[in-house]
């Protein structure tokens, strides 16, 4: 498979990379995430949220998949007419449909789904709109202008929160164009987060917790080297990808819960991911 | 398998009790599962949540079963000294861990979990403690006069609750007696809701949506005939089993924010269960 051709490739130089986040960001991100910890309201906002937004896409044998193959498959082992109930037994790929990436994804030894703590999976949820710019330019990148324009506008970034880029492109997911394999056959065009943009992320005193990303992966679809992948997640952070309905949350002062499968030795899984406002 | 037997044996009775609750039980359910959906502030506690309880089990491939039979099967698909990422692809019986049973579970055309509404996913959490007579007896059963001293205690069921079973089972989960067989070496023991309970959290003007159970079961372990799944899920409600950490709630102020699984299709699903208070 192409794609993994691609990471075998950039072995090597991640593994250099990561050592230096180990001796910087990894330390800082570990110790501000620490500080969020502490007892504080769950919520950050300052009203009891009043409704509940479904960030989750419907997961089915043919949602579509970074690797292009089918992820999902069902067997069903008891049926109503027969049995007088119904059970099917599922066979998922962890990283299908909306679904979390644990750091135990891109890294030897970090926590699995199971071992982030549950005070990780609620927080206030930033919304990043890049639609504007993702509708000129598939590749468009969420860029450290853009959190600065978040800022700007919404004030500092909340402690503890889940920073989300709101492409545009949930809504292409029953089509071709949520994948948008180009002319070459195999390379993928949509939005994700810049590089730097992860490292200022990292880098910040409020102790972010998380990102989240309405297309297929964290990195955008053409990245050569899955470099927002090797860097956030080693760092104790996690990743959600295909969530859903960001459109239906307001760009700041809204909570996210992550409804995170709790599999041990889990890299990640399919998760129910709640908005709340 | 002994307890596909008793499913077997019991369709002809519960589909004459079906029918029953259709015409009674299940028009009243549903109309005040409709009045509990109208606009209101999410949590009906008086204030801000300060903590999130997870309710969740970890996960894991020999995780106790109500068939007794493993229904977890790991399959790494990559790893990280060789592919420098891991990836599972997990095979998993929807009714596995703590998870949840749609109404479609044990019902011809009921709702499937992915079409649960998102906010019949957050609701009141009441947690009826039977941990003294469940303590003296594995076959103790949630009773209506449980259901009543919870009300002479706390008020009205609040709109739109889960109603949970705190047993004590849950600290069982990892030891033979979670499924507790008996001495004929089949019939399970554990606590469960009585019928009469069921029946009447669905007569209930509040609208219940949901129960709760901490242990394999909304039916006490040597049910012969599945009654309580047979009232409760065709009437439209939900169900969730092996949840955990019930002690650490309220009796009354909680909330539950169930995780489940939105797969189109699905009879149930592990889940990820926060307790919020």
């Amino acid at each position: 498979m192409c794609h993994h051709c691609v990471i075998d490739g950039v072995k090597k130089s991640m593994l250099s990379r990561r050592d230096f986040f180990k001796g910087t960001a990894l330390a800082a991100g570990a110790a501000a995430i620490g500080a969020a910890a502490a007892p504080q309201p769950l919520f950050a906002q300052a009203t009891m949220p009043t409704k509940a937004e479904d960030l989750t896409h419907e997961l089915y044998d043919m949602f579509p998949t970074f690797f292009g193959e089918q992820q999902v498959f069902y067997d069903q082992k008891f049926n109503y007419a027969e049995h007088k109930f119904n059970l099917f037994e599922l066979r998922v790929n962890e990283h299908t449909g909306t679904h979390i990436d644990a750091p135990l994804h891109f890294s030897e030894d970090g926590r699995s789904v199971a071992e982030i703590p549950v005070g990780d999976l609620v927080c206030p949820l930033v919304v990043v709109d890049i639609r504007a710019k993702a509708a000129d330019n598939a590749d468009a990148q969420v860029t450290p202008d853009d959190i600065k324009a978040w800022t700007d506008a919404n004030g500092d970034l909340p402690a503890g929160a889940c920073v989300a880029m709101l492409s545009g492109w949930g809504q292409h997911v029953a089509t071709e164009k949520f994948r948008n394999v180009g002319a070459d056959g195999k390379t993928m065009h949509f939005p994700g987060f810049h590089i730097e943009a992860a490292q200022m992320l990292m880098e910040s005193a409020s102790g972010v917790k998380g990102m989240a990303v309405d297309t297929l992966s964290l990195d955008f679809g053409q990245s050569p080297d899955f470099a927002v992948h090797y860097a956030w997640l080693p760092s104790g952070r996690w990743g959600l990808e295909c969530v859903a309905n960001l459109e239906a949350m307001p760009a700041a002062g809204g909570t996210i819960v992550v409804g995170a499968p709790k599999v041990r030795g889990g890299t990640g899984g399919p998760s129910r991911v709640f908005g709340m406002a």
